[in-house]
């Protein structure tokens, strides 16, 4: 049976882990906590691709005092040698005799053998306290390893009457100052933002952190034509890098004029959301922000790149028949058709509404 | 000082009035408590026009024990006669000694003159419990005296990505069987309920309470047209009464095959939603419920004739670039010109939530 204190330590493992938000791609965010007597000897978590694991950190604090303790980890510990050495093995040697794990690593090179091995060192192991939480924190890691792509998440910010700009396209802004630091924040705790040439076009956004995370995330631009302004604030990367992926042949000095600058363009064959998310995949990212209009999210949506939806709703009415909204055609006539979000959960934000949940 | 007593006894008298909750206009919901010796001995509500006050029903409960007893009432006790006479004087003849009033009534025929002549008798008169929620109960009533119309409430279900209908028109359903049952059950508490030709072309709606109210509303189609199918559900009057409201002169023949049918057609010189709540104002009701599309919806806003906004919002996706969205053109075309909503809530029905706002 998981005791209060159980829950308490392992939810202590979660806010350890999130310190690292947004930096820890392509590795999951973990945290671990060693309790010797029902005192906290040792804390850790694991702030980045090549640096230690959590419960490294955790078992340097400790020292000696790791020896018959019990350590919480949010993640189960790994087994196999990486960028360092697993940390099954630094467990085993720490002599602690009680493993208690949020939830099991789908990754496969772990696959439960980090317990096995725990287990065949006769060291006690327990898995699943505050498992949905665990599991959550890492939904993008997790993800990511299982579909061989970044975990996608879905922005926009509409009015309730469903409009994300006015009849002319004026957007600025549709959410109170809460929401905007909301999305600076999410932002942080994204690998890549992905934009459309429409929302260049409109808005020229920065789209950077604004001070409000440790990093600003590569910022992407999807444009077959390249009918780009020459002059955009996403072409200034001394704050941010940006990318623009466009198709083969497509204006090749604007091409250059733009490399010049310090962005960096990749042609495609064919540019899609897909090829554009397997692009990132491969440089190891773990969350992408689609922060477009409607037409590039209903590609993006169409083609599974979208996991997760972030609808901050604004207690306003702009009205407009032609007005943009976050989605256009889906292909959907019937309205039973529409695509249902899961796990749904909403949350004020300063005057704004906050609206997640699942495909 | 309002001890929580007090506080206690306001909300049953709201508890009271709500019991005829559709049923009163063009007369305001009132509920009434008579406390002797901390013990409820007297209460009653106002069920409907015509019919004895709130307070007339809980002194005839109370009896000799009104005597020197305390008398919550949500509203201001009336001064006038008017088809029942004045509630001060019961309650001076009652012998009351204490009156503890909700809110004081904006009617001017009432004007604080009730609680004049009740202080005049030496009766001690406190106003200001629970004020917020007695004003909100009667939200419709007082708008409806202080601006000559009733008071409309706009209506409406949409995805999260903000449309009402998929691409087709196929709205068939946006939300869940528990919102759909709360919007029965709110028809209940409206007079009326309007609707345009595009709807009943689309939609071929019941609008009636589905058995979640006492009573069903009248049903008001707005068509300058008279493009409406020869038959549609609205025509069938048995359950509920329909008025078509047009222009003068148009499809005479259909207008008669409306008549013969049991349905009222009014054919009014300019048929816009300021004369038509002008007529239902003029028919003595309260609170008139906008459930049109876009179109309609925007012309009631911008002449003023809506003052609630009840969103319903599906967790679900449907996209469509020229699906229908809730509001069509209200001339704006800054973001900063949108209408802000005011007091806004939101409660989960469902799968659904509703989020509640006022212009």
């Amino acid at each position: 049976m998981t005791s209060p204190f159980d829950r308490a330590m392992m939810q202590r493992c979660l806010t350890l882990a999130r310190r690292a938000q947004g930096q820890t791609a392509p590795n999951p965010m973990v945290g671990a906590v060693i309790v010797q007597e029902g005192v906290i000897v040792g804390e850790g978590f694991h702030p980045g691709a090549g640096q230690p694991h959590a419960e490294v950190f955790a078992l340097r604090q400790a020292g000696d005092r790791a020896r018959g303790a019990t350590i919480y980890v949010s993640l189960e510990p790994c087994n196999h040698y990486g960028r360092t050495p697993p940390c099954s093995e630094a467990l085993i040697e720490a002599q602690v005799s009680n493993v208690i794990i949020g939830t099991i690593d789908p990754n496969p090179k772990v696959g439960g053998g980090g317990i096995a091995r725990l287990k065949d060192a006769g060291i006690k192991v327990s898995v699943g306290v505050e498992e949905a939480d665990c599991r959550r924190l890492n939904e993008a890691f997790f993800h990511r390893i299982t579909h061989k792509r970044p975990f996608g998440i879905l922005k926009y910010a509409m009015t309730l009457d469903g409009k994300i700009a006015s009849q002319g396209g004026h957007s600025a802004w549709v959410t109170g100052t809460p929401a905007r630091q909301r999305v600076h924040q999410l932002r942080g705790n994204c690998d890549a933002i992905i934009v459309g040439g429409n929302t260049v076009r409109n808005d020229n956004p920065h789209l950077t952190c604004h001070n409000h995370a440790a990093k600003n995330p590569l910022r992407v631009v999807m444009s077959r034509r390249l009918d780009l302004p020459p002059d955009a604030r996403l072409w200034d990367v001394r704050e941010a890098p940006t990318l623009v992926a466009t198709e083969s042949g497509v204006k090749p000095e604007f091409q250059d004029q733009l490399r010049d600058r310090g962005v960096e363009v990749i042609a495609y064959p064919q540019l899609t959301p897909s090829v554009v998310m397997a692009d990132l995949y491969e440089r190891g990212m773990m969350t992408v922000l689609w922060e477009c209009g409607g037409v590039l999210a209903a590609r993006a949506l169409s083609e599974g790149m979208v996991q997760k939806v972030m609808a901050f709703i604004a207690p306003k009415l702009i009205g407009g028949d032609s007005a943009p909204t976050p989605l256009a055609d889906l292909g959907f006539t019937q309205m039973t058709e529409a695509l249902p979000l899961q796990h749904c959960q909403w949350h004020p934000i300063g005057e704004d509404l906050l609206l997640e949940g699942y495909l």
